[in-house]
């Protein structure tokens, strides 16, 4: 196509979230007890989450209703527009085709309110009047800050100190929604106090406001704790912009042989694409373990590619093993992709790419090889960053950029072989509070910190036993 | 309706612009050369401007053709939205139905770039390789740079010392573009360096910086001056916001009763409103001095009031008179409202309604009972913006929030009548750089300036003689 952007009408808004785990081949691994090492059960996860949301997390039904109410906040800002990013492929004379999907047109600016209101509207259902949560960069804890708004409920969000410090508007953004927000570690919770006598300058973690988050849900009666990405309902809600992406492409006559998505936990990537890889799962689309191959109908299997941070690459670098989700070793063991629970990355202006884990979904199919990974320095990216505004003229949160550089580096390969591939990345969210960091590499200020290789090493060493 | 938004797709963006010059029933009182006191020829003002624009800005052809070129940008982020406020409506248990077109949605984050595009693509087929500007609260100047950028030009930006000062995430984003950003009165030009040698604690004033722009320009043959506001030329950029409009409260089955705007120069309101002006001066619309009227096929006159801050109330307070539009006298005497080109309001956070005067397209209109207007105090606006902000999610300029107390207060009015008014206003831009503002306001730093009366007073007592 050469239209600039596929919109839908509110109307068009998918009915039902799609749930991957219904396709999968063999099921996933179960999360275990922290104490016991035996497989949860839904009362393990009945103190921090409601049970609709418990049932949700371990459904094997492949399409789930959402909620009028959900459907009528979601009209606020979706669907999302799907870009062709025309300028960009002129700038790098490029004959691929690079479309992305836009999240940061909603109101807190990136893909996170997708969950967090369905996970408001039921915590709301069952009762609850406070959620707790963690934030990295901030816009897991602005998403629940204005969901939790809408429906009238409290929120409380600890925020790793690196990024408080970083994103003082970030604070306030959560702060004018009317979340209550705390520096991580903190001293309001036993964990907190903890962290902060063993590490009193650590710039925080995302592991550790977990920790902090939980013990405070775990603790207060009428509250619950809420995640923003990682597991398995996080991804279902997010299955919604791979949904209405595949209408879009309908529209383009086009379908994505690469897509490239940023990841942390692997929330907005896996909504983007676990609609595509369910095709595949379902033996609907030809799967071929290169490059992408045809299928009967002509569609096409797309190379699914995952980009991180080198200074935090969970799923080229990290184990496949049970873990802790958090530092304090209070949440469920998962089986996933990660660098150990106690690993604490340096502090890169991506603060949502900071997590030890990835989500158990994204790291089962990357395992299995439906969707490869692949880590990038932080100077390249930022690179990558200034030419995606300075043509398109959006400004991108600098996780987004990750993948936006790895459409940009393969875009530069066809334009030296030529090909017309047509790449797709998710655009999860904008830049706005990101400015600090962009003033940085505008001033040389912005540097590639050491190879984290030996602290992988000693944290992988000190692994859960299971 | 009950949608919460109408989009149109990219395809149903207007062709033309609408000029309103074309429908006045006297034409507008003509600018003066500011040293002859005579009409303006175009060739006063080639110095700054492509005769292209000055050709727009005298003509009165109604419609005027979008360069192809600039609707392939507007398609970045246009049609914007029209949305219901249906959240606002509950909260403030009215009848009355409230919309809004949001602006926030094109890369700047407002109204700014409608005019950015074209006045950057009529300078660059001019030969042009640098535009210089001031800005205020940034909005201008982050649009300009961003235009410019598309187009491979220069940009030079005067900023507001104040908001320079209180927005450092203003200043970096244009700088992420490309611009160059000099905090005003600086010592870069002549007038400059007068203005900090007179009062060098100034906070700076939107008049002092257009000053600086247009000396800037007017002494370099390679550059020329592009102002966000006030000129004809940007009332009809603009008006693609009120094209749009009329589409989609077509497909809503709806006419707007009021319709509320902020006003510093004029164009967002002007660009909303002007079409629906236009309908009334060609007689397609029925008039009434009042709250509106009906015409044969039940099309009503909509009132539409420009909404003010009280520290700067060019409509309410100011005189109709010839002024210049810059505190140096350097720019052509304009007839319009204005509080006097020495005039310096208070350092309110809404840097783009610090002028001290008024389009003359918005000022005639107003001095002939088409358009109204009401100046609001600073607290009241913010309280506005926040229950905006926590029923409709989206985060206001503090600018916008203005014409939303105006919509506010008549619902509430609505409320007590239990009249079923469909209320209107345009949401000019988001307040992600604002969150300075938000920060003071949540924690009681907000306050109402000083009653401006006696410096009005004596400013007004030193306008030009003609």
């Amino acid at each position: 196509m050469n239209a600039t952007k596929i919109t839908l009408d509110e109307n068009e808004l998918p009915k039902r979230w799609y749930n991957i785990q219904a396709d999968l081949p063999t099921p996933l691994d179960p999360p275990l007890n922290p104490a016991t090492k035996e497989p949860a059960t839904p009362d393990d996860l009945s103190a921090i989450f409601p049970m609709s949301l418990i049932k949700q997390e371990m459904s094997t039904d492949r399409w789930i209703t959402i909620p009028e109410e959900v459907r009528d906040i979601y009209k606020l800002w979706r669907p999302s527009p799907l870009y062709r990013a025309l300028r960009l492929e002129r700038a790098l004379k490029t004959p691929a085709r690079i479309y992305y999907k836009w999240e940061g047109v909603s109101p807190p600016g990136s893909h996170k309110p997708n969950t967090a209101v369905p996970q408001t509207y039921y915590n709301a259902k069952a009762g609850i009047e406070r959620i707790t949560t963690e934030t990295g960069a901030g816009q897991w804890g602005s998403a629940l800050s204005f969901a939790t708004r809408l429906f009238d409920l409290e929120c409380t969000i600890y925020m790793v100190r690196i990024s408080y410090d970083q994103k003082p508007y970030r604070r306030v953004l959560m702060e004018t929604w009317g979340g209550e927000v705390f520096a991580s570690p903190s001293d309001k919770t036993e964990c907190g106090r903890k962290f902060l006598a063993e590490t009193p300058d650590t710039t925080g973690s995302l592991g550790m406001a977990i920790s902090e988050a939980v013990e405070d849900a775990a603790t207060h009666d009428n509250a619950n704790y809420a995640l923003g990405s990682v597991l398995n309902h996080v991804m279902l809600h997010q299955s919604i912009i791979g949904l209405e992406m595949k209408k879009q492409f309908e529209i383009a006559e086009e379908s994505p042989d690469m897509m490239f998505g940023c990841v942390g936990g692997g929330s907005n990537f896996a909504g983007a694409v676990f609609p595509y890889i369910g095709d595949v799962l379902r033996g609907e689309v030809g799967r071929d373990g290169g490059d992408g191959g045809e299928s009967g109908d002509g569609d096409r299997y797309p190379k699914i590619i995952s980009c991180e941070p080198m200074s935090c690459p969970t799923l080229t670098k990290g184990a496949y093993a049970y873990d802790f989700g958090d530092a304090a070793q209070m949440t469920p063991l998962l089986k996933m992709y990660t660098l150990g629970y106690r690993f604490v990355p340096a502090g890169i202006h991506a603060g949502g790419l900071r997590y030890h884990g990835a989500a158990p979904l994204v790291s089962k199919l990357t395992h299995e090889g439906y969707m490869d990974a692949v880590a990038y320095k932080q100077t390249d990216v930022f690179k990558s960053a200034l030419l995606f505004v300075r043509t398109e003229g959006f400004l991108l949160a600098p996780e987004t950029a990750h993948c936006v550089h790895g459409v940009i580096e393969e875009a530069l390969r066809c334009r030296k072989t030529g090909e017309e591939k047509v790449l797709f990345f998710c655009g999860s969210g904008h830049g706005d509070f990101d400015l600090t960091a962009y003033d940085d590499y505008l001033n040389g200020r912005i540097v590639d910190p050491g190879d984290p290789t030996d602290a992988i090493r000693e944290s992988l060493s000190k692994l859960p036993k299971v």
